[in-house]
């Protein structure tokens, strides 16, 4: 039982799938043109990304030229809030709506903006991590230039409202953008039905690699470019583009958005499974929203255990697990979604995420919660 | 003959060589941890990364920690114009000192900064591309926050003497940034002799991936953040790294300047028999820096020859070239670096860029010469 290895950290990167590995190897080892380039070997890599930007449209129900690569959803959230404020600035409109859970990519860019004069208003969600529309409605002023409101929560995956905020933005003609890093994949994602007007992505959360992203702009949206200099992508993102690590998006996408309904039916059965499990350890709860939560998302709270040695003995029992996010790790501050959600600081300490993907098994489930019931006695009892 | 295949665009970018590949894979295949994560997988990830910063650091005469890892060139240097401008303004100096011959990602920061009330004094460089250090000495002020020149040009390959440049910024305490992309590998870099504060480099145009490139921060300077988010690089970079880019990039660097004398003297020898070979086309003459030059640049204005039909002719007979930089291809405007050498419209229309790289060989030097007469006679004498 030692050596066995199961990988529940799926929230904060994936393995890369042997099917984008396959497209891309090829561009890695012999297609490397610049895309610039007017010549034989530019014009093919061109093609390349034009062929993974149908894929991404496909995937989000918008057009080709509506997608822009970026080098991950940091990328992609500092732009659309940095550039969506400026937008508003030369409108005389500096007031933001966002929420106390957005990922930190979103929060530090809206605490760089209050520096700057903008007045941020950050909505509190309820005790399951749900923000309404009706919250946003009430938060919402003649000088609110954005509205963001991530699709779900990546650490205790809770979904958000997201089609009904989008219409009451357009409704009222405010911006409105969505952090679906941890919703692509996921849940179906469908831009115009949706009514956002930017929606940020990462590959390295669904199969591809680490270092590509996207920001889906809403055509018509004027939104002023963050990366200068070269008049790559339509002079909106300068850069060479990154050819494989945008070829792998583009597979990613067209695979988990292919049989989204099936994979997420499988993946939400285990997690049920293992939410049963762990409930049966006297000291837990369950973070984050019952139902309305992502398909491969478990989230709870072990009271009186310490988070940090919980992870230690599992990664022992080779099951890798985070205690929150992988990008606020290293941070000794209890998690800010947990504290917003009304979690004291023992429990948002004490908080075990557990992040499943396609390769686990109803097996790796029942080994996950024998372990953590395990853990959880001898570090409760100590 | 007409399945010759000649990749004489180097600069533009490069082919990623066999021993980057071979370091990649397994980190894409299989070592897929987020580094941020604390258990078995996201160490072995953290582990890769700090292996390329010593990499890095081996390569640029600097500290593992003054390397952070970005998306690529046009993110350094967005990082260090922009940031550098946010710490001199803080201090109360909002004036740049920069040249008209930099890539475009310093210029349009450039640019964007002025509109912010910024003042920029853009150097001319001489008829062969070449800045002083008396003209760097000449342009500051006592307001003067931020001195940004490129280690070598991109389009005709002058090399400009950083070192000098960079001993009087140090004297005079002012910030001083190199845009190194397409120096690294080609000419030794050393951050300490040279008195760098930043430099920028780049993987793809050295035989790494694209999508993946350094800054340097020279220890001690506290330039802000770009990117906002997690806690990444020592909270200075947020954003997931690219693991496999980053290993990729790291590989490149330990390679191309494993044995850069070799190298440099190989490339530069081919250069100068393209030169020579080229120089008896009657209406060519040199762009650039006859000696100072990058080992790998040949740059050539053909008069009354224009550039785009040459271009269309080179590449049917199998050969890969450019027109000044790639990242300008597309834009109808004169190379902005041919005309701040004093060329006229038509010349800088008509320049022709063949740069060289390992796998260049003697052969094609003698087919490039070849056809880039035959096509010079066909359209010069239309």
């Amino acid at each position: 039982m030692q050596d066995r290895f199961i990988y529940a950290d799926n929230a904060a990167t994936t393995k890369v799938s042997k099917s984008v590995l396959e497209a891309m190897l090829p561009v890695l080892a012999e297609q490397y043109g610049n895309p610039s380039s007017a010549h034989k070997m530019g014009r093919e890599a061109s093609r390349l990304i034009l062929a993974a930007a149908q894929q991404a449209a496909s995937a989000l129900g918008c057009k080709p030229n509506e997608i822009y690569f970026t080098s991950g959803g940091t990328e992609s959230d500092n732009w659309a809030l940095r550039s969506a404020a400026r937008l508003g600035s030369e409108q005389g409109k500096r007031h933001i709506v966002t929420t106390m859970i957005e990922h930190h990519a979103v929060l530090k860019c809206c605490g760089e903006l209050e520096k700057q004069g903008f007045e941020v208003t950050y909505l509190r969600p309820d005790a399951q991590g749900r923000i309404t529309a009706g919250q946003v409605e009430a938060a919402l002023r003649e000088d609110s230039c954005l509205v963001s409101v991530m699709a779900a929560n990546n650490e205790v995956g809770t979904i958000q409202p997201v089609a009904e905020i989008g219409a009451l933005c357009r409704s009222r003609g405010v911006l409105f953008h969505t952090d679906a890093v941890q919703a692509v994949g996921s849940i179906p994602i469908d831009t115009a039905a949706m009514n956002v007007d930017m929606l940020s992505l990462s590959g390295h959360k669904i199969h591809a690699p680490k270092g590509v992203g996207a920001l889906y702009i809403r055509s018509g949206v004027a939104l002023p470019p963050f990366m200068l200099g070269g008049e790559q992508q339509r002079g909106r993102r300068a850069g060479t583009e990154n050819t494989a690590g945008i070829v792998g998006l583009g597979q990613a996408l067209a695979d988990v958005t292919s049989d989204i309904g099936g994979r997420s039916a499988r993946l939400a059965k285990l997690r049920d499974r293992l939410i049963s499990g762990l409930m049966e350890i006297p000291s837990a709860r369950l973070n984050g929203h019952p139902s309305e939560r992502l398909c491969g998302n478990v989230n709870i709270s072990l009271d009186g255990v310490d988070g940090e040695s919980l992870l230690l003995m599992l990664d022992a029992a080779g099951i890798c697990a985070s205690s929150g996010a992988a990008c606020a790790s290293g941070s000794l501050e209890p998690s800010h979604v947990l504290t917003a959600m009304g979690l004291n600081g023992q429990l948002a300490r004490g908080s075990l995420r557990l992040t499943l993907g396609d390769d686990t098994t109803e097996d790796d489930v029942q080994y996950i919660i024998e372990k953590v019931a395990a853990a959880a006695a001898r570090i409760g009892g100590l």
